[in-house]
């Protein structure tokens, strides 16, 4: 079975061909600056690497293009479009809503529609991917896939808050928790590799946007991610946990506007605004030459997930593994050390040597004696959209 | 010596009158709701307890009633003002500028008058109370106890925000830390009981405000409420831990003001938004009748401790003991036993029958067993100030 996987974001198109159940990577690439004249198409298979500018007006444009591609004599790699059976879209939030992967119809495509009130900035983006694929694709099936999803099984005094019980009935607010589907990809890796169900897991995921997950026996019980992809960790550019207090007295005796301290917080904190640098490998490469700031803001990074871990460890009452993964987790060993080191307490261990080895395969990096695994796993969230379409519908 | 130890609020004078360094109560006692007419004084000695109405219309005659009955033939304690040879006084917030108690001379109280913009509610009324004992007690020293103290040592990953460095460097925005007087006064009688210094020690103050404190080798390394007393743990009306988004998503889609979301956050959430009580004893009472938005609320509340718990015991790699303090801490063993549920792994196991005998002294109701001990010690702010200011000035 042929399944399309996309990832549309506000100006952008992630897409990859899988054929499934092997799990076999027909094509991949990238559709970038969607609406202006430079706009970018990186089309990759097994023998090709093609990247191409041209204007790409709308969506509905660039999955023209990346069709086009796909069929296209010389670069196709299928004969018709009726070939892809099922199009596998990520979904940024599903809400209370959706708590797994469902096949789109008008009604689910309806409540993703009205879910934009919580994720403005992804949902809009991700239904109109929805429906220009609906339109190129017209005999595929269509599934959802749902960042929040995974999270869905986080018990109540985990997802809610301690502010009026009106804000969660009548107007939804509580933590729903996002990279759902990448914490569900290595937790399931996690515990083939410890070959047993029940389980106390920590899924570290440390991307340009960063979180924890307490996984246990499986499920999401705990996650660092809130309403909205803004708080816990520290992030390339968001401030992760923060008193809210400091929001009332930028505004009311800093005299920014609000709109003004969201950005700040979203878009100049973390590490950019600890360092003036957003790409960890500068703020090491710079940590390593000296700088105190990136110093200072990596020690902080890590003294961070190193909370979240004691207090998933708490909840879960104990610990068989830690999981790094996504850019930062899978490829800085620095970040690995900074986090594992003056552990042995909760019985984590890191080897030295295993740690600073650099691969792309699954990998156990702690020493023998350590109680808890430390496990290195490359997430692939396109591949867990593939599989979860595949098991929704073969 | 007499030490007076005066804790002004917007509207009250807490009291007490100690020889020190017997550290004996020689009368204590309250003025409220000044301002009003019907203001009330509280006095108490070893053989009166006096209540009384009046109207009291500012701080100056409130510490002029609580001097009469100092002074008093039948109720007074002292024959003179000037017996009192030192006033001791609570100031909420010292900031970066102090890191531990000071005598009061003018450039103090400028530096306290200065901080008024990190602690408006609380600065200018424990300046008010400094201005009138000067002159009230004008052959006294004073002196200033911070409840922020304590906390300036914690390490710069603790207080740092992860935002732009210049919010620190020219707004003083950081995490200071509160009661710290409490924290500090248990934590001392903790490692007294458990006989060394070298000690990995959290202690839980859990009062109408509550916040918890990491205190290593006797000094706190982490703690719970940042740059205002708001965020952490869940409190009586106080929301605690919460994802800034909710912020900016309540004035933006729901259409609240900021002050209002502020004052939401701050006196109508917590306990209070949960369960419809602030008072922990009626929610508790609930609880067992069957209300379930006390039981769940009851839960959220530990289970955010227990996350704390964790999260500190992970950044001193290792935990010696935990402390219980303040009116919940020292009185509640449901909220004792919902906490210590379920951290066998952390070396906490806690005695039901040990924690269900009510006294007032410290006791310590760990399970032989228990790696970890689990201490309840009944805190003394006003008596940490006087020892304070005793071995400032003695």
């Amino acid at each position: 079975m042929q399944i399309l996987v996309l990832n549309s974001g506000s100006s952008s198109i992630k897409f990859q061909l899988f054929t499934m159940p092997e799990a076999k990577v027909i094509c991949s690439g990238l559709v970038e600056r969607i609406g202006l004249d430079n706009a970018k198409i990186n089309y990759k298979t097994a023998s090709q690497d093609i990247e191409k500018i041209e204007a790409i007006p709308t969506h509905k444009e660039g999955l023209q293009l990346i069709a086009s591609y796909l069929l296209d004599t010389t670069t196709g790699v299928i004969q018709s479009a009726t070939e892809i059976e099922v199009v596998g879209h990520r979904v940024v939030h599903g809400g209370s809503t959706f708590a797994a992967t469902v096949e789109i119809n008008k009604e689910v495509k309806e409540k993703i529609d009205k879910l934009a009130a919580l994720a403005p900035l992804h949902n809009p983006a991700n239904l109109q991917g929805i429906l220009v694929s609906e339109e190129i694709f017209s005999e595929a099936r269509q599934v959802a896939v749902f960042d929040t999803a995974f999270h869905q099984t986080m018990p109540v005094e985990a997802y809610k808050y301690a502010i009026a019980n009106s804000f969660l009935e009548d107007n939804n607010i509580r933590a729903y928790g996002f990279h759902g589907t990448s914490h569900k990809y290595v937790s399931e890796k996690a515990i083939e590799f410890l070959g047993k169900q029940k389980t106390k897991i920590i899924t570290i995921h440390l991307g340009n946007g960063c979180s924890m997950t307490a996984v246990k026996d499986g499920r999401s019980i705990e996650h660092s991610l809130g309403f909205a992809p803004m708080n816990g960790l520290i992030m390339g550019t968001r401030c992760g946990d923060i008193d809210p207090a400091v929001i009332f007295y930028m505004v009311k005796s800093l005299g920014y506007s609000l709109d003004e301290v969201n950005s700040l917080l979203q878009k100049e904190s973390g590490m950019l605004g600890l360092t003036g640098f957003s790409d960890l490998r500068d703020i090491e490469s710079e940590a390593e030459k000296g700088n105190k700031d990136c110093q200072s803001a990596l020690a902080m990074n890590a003294y961070r997930i190193k909370k979240f871990i004691g207090s998933y460890a708490a909840i879960m009452n104990g610990l068989d593994a830690i999981v790094f993964t996504a850019g930062i987790g899978e490829n800085s060993d620095t970040m690995r050390t900074l986090v594992c080191k003056d552990l042995e307490f909760m019985g984590i261990e890191l080897d030295s040597h295993k740690n600073s080895i650099r691969t792309k395969e699954m990998r156990s990096i702690e020493i023998p004696s350590s109680k808890v695994k430390i496990l290195v796993i490359p997430t692939n969230e396109e591949l867990e959209i593939a599989k979860q379409s595949y098991e929704l519908l073969a």
